[in-house]
């Protein structure tokens, strides 16, 4: 059974992921670790090989049964979840002074293409709207769980990013507590809407689009730019222009619209940086009516290009070494 | 001229190094790139090439001149600094909107021996005593600027670590800003402190000595564990039995007692876990009044054996995939 820990000084929670916990003798570090393609293991996520992975909760397939091949999208439980749909929410007495619950939550793979080697990049726009429409999906059925404070998408590429299977994939988190972080983040932005009637979202959108050196494409409906306190290199924002808090209540209209800027937006990143490593986040309130007037959803794409080191684990403070105007810049100077 | 820049969503600031800064294209990701013993540029932190490294505020020296030759122990203002003792605290009114000020802090480099190859653990106990007891001179030096809101002292080993340059060094920022997290520290440990009359961090160490399981060492006045709710693998704490807010504030007889904890401490890791890149960081109020009653001085030690991904990136939330009582009856068990 995973556990959420809460350090009592800053009240943080920590997730101890005991499903996927590794022997301490495990972590001896191997020099000259393979690359990703070169493991010989048969990949989960590849047509043929359903029984890898937990049955599905979702699929699109042309042909074929539930957990056999014919499917172009497939999500599934992680084998190895950080949370699970199990245990009590009580805290746990035994510990004591320490503040302890189980692992509750869900954690869900949404496998996206049957295709081994295509990464969102190189895929078609069609596969890309697929992906996203999973997401709202997902979303909406996680939405149901009573106990669900938080609801994270995310996407890790290539090993600096946090991969351990290659097959293009991104992953769904539900958590059942509330993470400080988040908790500060919608408390900054409903002190904002306080003091100014708006959201600070929308503002700062705003505020881009007048400056305009940091924006590196503007569609219909979506604004791609590195933002003016970019925390790395190549920091890149997906922001939808209409105000809408949850990520869940996007038309399908608008989720064509969002994969297409997020290929290209991609597709910039992958031809000027040689295929970067990099995490994106979809950054939502859980639920549709959860800080409607103050939180603004938005996608972020963060390439790892620099490694945070001591000062930042010291001071949550991060050191970017380059201008987001320079690098906006220089996107847009590709003609992509 | 470094920048400051604030997430007025967030309220977290950012440091632009532009001192540091690589232009666009530098970012482009080399495959296959070589270790950093096997770079073929002289060391700026061997001797005899003292004219490497900008002048030295303080060194230790057997024999010769200023920028020569002949130390134990060298520090330097950091030739790339993240921030500079320069410029105006006001903000910068020409962003509007945004939030800006100058880069204004220090950024030192402690050069921890003039041998190239010998890390902390191969380090006999006296240069290791040698090295804290600079960093508390050079603490106390800091202190006096007037603009000094926080001073962090960390050390970085290892590529994955972000270390640039192998020679052993650790780093000291001082900032004019007060980041996001510290405050929220400071204002956690204040309110436990008002709930409870005691210091949290002084409850914690209580709590963990009462449990045993996760102390990897006791001495007489430091205990040396992995705290219950660890961010990572093998993250270890060294706290002072004594409660004080401010590391400068320690004495030479406990300096002499923390350089041999420390030592010991990271050759367990070093055996255990075969050379693994680390940080440490040491967390203290930056004078010996602020948060007196309330925040206790500490060391803390990540190895960077995982990647945090978009899960963390999205959510502040640490995954660990080792159980601390797991890890430090391991290293308890190396009989080192």
């Amino acid at each position: 059974m995973p556990e959420l820990r809460q350090d009592v000084a800053t009240r943080e929670w920590i997730v101890m992921a005991t499903e996927r916990a590794r022997r301490p003798h495990d972590f001896r570090v191997k020099r000259g670790r393979a690359d990703l393609a070169l493991s010989g293991d048969p990949c989960p996520f590849c047509p043929d090989h359903e029984g890898l992975t937990p049955p599905e909760v979702m699929a699109h397939r042309r042909v074929g049964e539930a957990n056999g091949p014919g499917w172009w999208i497939r999500v599934v439980p992680n084998k190895f979840a950080a949370l699970i749909p199990e245990g009590s929410l009580e805290r746990k007495p035994e510990e004591g002074f320490f503040r302890k619950t189980d692992g509750v939550g869900r954690h869900e793979v949404v496998i996206e293409s049957p295709f081994h080697d295509l990464c969102i990049p190189l895929m078609d726009d069609w596969q890309v709207e697929e992906i996203l429409w999973a997401y709202r999906e997902r979303f909406l059925a996680l939405q149901n769980d009573p106990w669900v404070r938080l609801i994270i998408i995310f996407k890790n590429h290539g090993l600096g990013a946090g991969t351990s299977i290659q097959h293009s994939h991104s992953q769904i988190i539900a958590t059942s507590v509330f993470p400080l972080n988040v908790r500060n983040k919608l408390y900054e932005a409903a002190r904002y809407h306080d003091e100014n009637g708006r959201c600070v979202y929308c503002d700062m959108l705003n505020e881009e689009l007048r400056a305009g050196k940091r924006i590196v494409q503007e569609t219909d409906a979506f604004v791609v730019y590195h933002p003016f306190a970019s925390r790395a290199p190549f920091e890149t924002w997906i922001v939808p222009k209409a105000h809408e808090a949850c990520f869940a209540l996007i038309s399908l209209d608008d989720s064509k619209r969002l994969a297409h800027a997020l290929r290209a937006a991609w597709v910039k990143l992958h031809e000027a940086l040689n295929d970067p490593d990099l995490n994106y986040v979809l950054h939502s309130t859980r639920s549709a009516h959860e800080g409607r007037e103050y939180y603004h959803w938005h996608l972020q794409i963060i390439p790892r290009l620099t490694t945070p080191a001591g000062f930042e684990l010291g001071s949550g403070m991060y050191i970017n070494t380059a201008l987001p105007e320079e690098t906006a810049a220089f996107l847009r100077g590709m003609g992509l």
